[in-house]
């Protein structure tokens, strides 16, 4: 046996799920990947389930650094927390790669009240990129139930004067567990997108959005946007809580105008340097091949980033970490790649790809984290169809941690490794539970006590099990 | 029968727990109560399963008032909204009583930020009635787990320089749902209530305490602290959010010191006058009897104080609107009182207890609501010894709502209304679920939202019913 120390740490539990005795049955399953392969992807996956690794790192990301929007102060300080982690870690190789940022901006405040006909105070946050209100904006507000009914009005005058209303609701479709439900949030972020820009066409003087969440919570969630266009007017966005988007529908409900108050010191500033900062385990035998597990380093400004991404950055770096730990490297290497500016337009992955055209070819198997610290209850793929049937294996060894397999093999991978996935690497994709993601992603409230020790285990145990698998074999995913 | 339009409203909707037949055999359950008060009971009970109006009451004070503590702006308009409301529900009589607030408070605002040893925004709010800190107050947190271990510090000069920490956790402890976890928001507010005077007899700078709560959101709970001492330095107050609060116990479990820096620019101001507003259905062969219900009127300034108390107010409201809707007038007059000043000491109802001191004794019996819109589920009381067997016979109406009977008759009402219990008024108290009250209340996310209408429903439903029973039968319940 090759992996001493983790051997000693499970004859010392007794609550691993599955007992040393009954690997040698399950080695008699596997037809592709060698027995020592799969008996020791078993024991990585057990250890996993034993390690809080992936939490403490969260911890560590979420306490140390906070915050992180792509140009801050934050994103600097977590490009130095990731470096030194990374070597903590045992990582053998280190190192930054740097990322543009064509335009920075700052948040400044956001104070909204609503002057009638009910004097109210408002929660508002900016969404990303927005300028500013110059001062006190007031106007009446204008309520499309959806973005396609702005949409509907004529371009022109049609909302001049008017603050635009989308108060679309995502809480009314409440995503189902497997994560399946994201098609609401796809029609929350439409406005979110391209409002600023719609909603200025046809005159309007701001968009307010209701915040794109499942929650109730009285927390905006902000969101990034698409540029504003030069030749149409740049116009303040801005996303109300939940608890707040009701009231307002409430007082237009009654007849009157609404008047809005809103005031936004948000501001769009010149170019920043931020980096990806990637970190390896090299390969024993094929240390040029690559299996790279991702995540996004950047945090949306209001919360810590627990969620969204330090789920991802926890999980992906203990993976990597703990299948480093065995007693020798597996023949390929392993990268965590932590991508810079996920939030505001993938501007890390671009980066990466440019800086490594040359050989794309090279990264043989990828998958990123970018949902949460929930469990997984999916695998899918996106191989070439002769390594699909090894996939399959592959899922036998996380199908204990109750995980299916969708075996349709058109699946990328998440986020920015999507655009790897897009230029011809192969792709694993594990669909992991909500575990209230949407409820507290891009708020104030995506903080470390958001995650589940336990579930962040069972997510990492199945990235152990599969990543090892992937790097210790002779395989070309793409084939 | 006397109660047409009720009867009416029955015979067209076919969600009735109990058709209208049924009652005939319930009738014969009945020795103390006369048949034709079971019946009227009944309905109205069975009416108000279908009637929205308790909740459209909390959709009214909270979008049409808002936030509302007493000697603020909010408070004026909802003294105007109540007496409103209380004629268009159609009340005999309506008024309000002065009181007067002998010192009012400005929140201001609070900001803070831990600077070392890693920077981070901290949600923070101000407790009630602290003052200041004139300017930024910069100073290494000192942790206390418990407001215990705060106290066992000696008076002096321990704490000079420090800002004490108490992160007690509410949240540790999870009440049930009968309620019963009550215990556990009280130590809670021992902290809030009394460590004002006792950090600063011990040098501290400052008191911050874990929110009082049982939610993980990123708002501050406020709340009432005891008055300062003339002869103690008077030190600025605040609550940080739960997360904050676990954010600020990680750093510190690193060893190094936490220095937060805090500003507040709360202040303590003169006198207030405001008013307890009352509305009566008066009796028609007992007018100078009462069956009293309450409700507090002011609420916290962060939310619109759905839960509390709006919810006392919409289900008392509604319960006596309800009782008015009937062909005659119960025998003796129902109040409903909307106390004033509660969430900073009771002034209201210490207020309403001068004035009408030489009637108390007419105050038959009464209760308050309290505890947000969740359901009932346990009916106690507090009323002489004779009358107990009544009140076993009352809950008999009320027993089909899933509510049980504690027969021990030691109850008080509850909230403003205990006071007047301990004057010798009679009490039935409706012991609720609580319906995340505990994540609530006292915070910014207290809003109409948080209501379960069907919940509201089921309450006033209780209601209704003891009442009218209460204000139609010739008992004295004090005997």
């Amino acid at each position: 046996m090759k992996f001493k120390h983790l051997i000693a740490i499970l004859a010392l539990t007794t609550s691993t799920s599955i007992a040393l005795g009954q690997t040698a049955e399950l080695v008699d399953n596997f037809d592709l990947i060698p027995p020592e392969i799969v008996e020791q992807a078993i024991l990585l996956r057990e250890h996993a389930l034993q390690d809080n690794l992936p939490v403490d790192i969260v911890e560590s990301v979420t306490t140390e650094v906070g915050p992180r929007r792509m140009g801050t102060e934050g994103d600097k300080r977590v490009i130095a927390w990731a470096q030194a982690k990374f070597k903590e870690l045992g990582f053998d190789r280190v190192w930054t790669e740097p990322v543009e940022l064509d335009r920075g901006w700052t948040r400044g405040e956001a104070r909204a009240e609503i002057l009638e006909p009910f004097p109210h105070d408002i929660v508002m946050t900016a969404l990303g990129y927005s300028v500013g209100t110059n001062g006190d904006l007031v106007a009446e507000i204008v309520e499309f139930p959806t973005y396609d009914d702005l949409l509907a009005v004529p371009e022109g005058d049609s909302l001049k004067g008017k603050i635009a209303f989308v108060s679309y609701s995502m809480a009314d479709y409440v995503p189902p567990e497997d994560g399946s439900g994201r098609g609401s949030y796809g029609e929350g972020t439409r406005a979110r997108s391209t409002g600023r820009v719609e909603a200025a066409k046809r005159g309007a003087e701001a968009l307010v959005i209701r915040s794109v969440g499942i929650d109730n919570n009285r927390n905006g969630h902000t969101g990034s946007g698409n540029e504003y266009q030069e030749d149409v007017r740049k116009i303040p966005t801005a996303a109300v809580s939940a608890p707040d988007a009701i009231l307002m529908q409430n007082m237009l409900r009654r007849g009157k105008p609404v008047m809005l108050k809103m005031n936004l010191t948000s501001e769009i500033t010149g170019p920043q340097m931020s980096a990806n900062i990637i970190g390896e385990i090299t390969g024993r035998e094929d240390p040029d091949q690559f299996v790279v597990l991702g995540a996004h380093v950047d945090s949306w400004d209001e919360g810590t980033g627990a969620l969204d991404d330090g789920a991802g950055i926890g999980s992906m770096m203990a993976t990597a970490a703990m299948i480093g730990q065995m007693e020798q490297r597996p023949r390929r290497s392993i990268r965590v790649i932590l991508f810079s500016g996920e939030e505001i337009g993938f501007y890390g992955v671009y980066a990466y790809m440019k800086r490594h055209a040359d050989n794309i070819h090279s990264h043989l198997l990828g998958a990123e984290v970018d949902t949460g610290g929930g469990r997984a209850n999916t695998l899918s793929s996106g191989v070439g169809p002769n390594s699909l049937e090894l996939v399959r294996e592959m899922h036998k060894l996380v199908a204990p941690l109750d995980i299916e397999f969708n075996d349709a093999n058109t699946s990328n991978a998440q986020s920015d490794m999507s655009e790897l996935s897009k230029a011809g690497m192969p792709a694993l994709h594990l669909l992991q539970n909500s575990n209230g993601y949407f409820k507290y992603h891009h708020t104030p409230n995506d903080t470390f006590d958001k995650i589940i020790p336990e579930d962040m285990r069972y997510l990492t145990a199945a990235y152990v099990a599969l990543f090892y698998v992937a790097a210790e074999m002779d395989v070309d995913f793409r084939e």
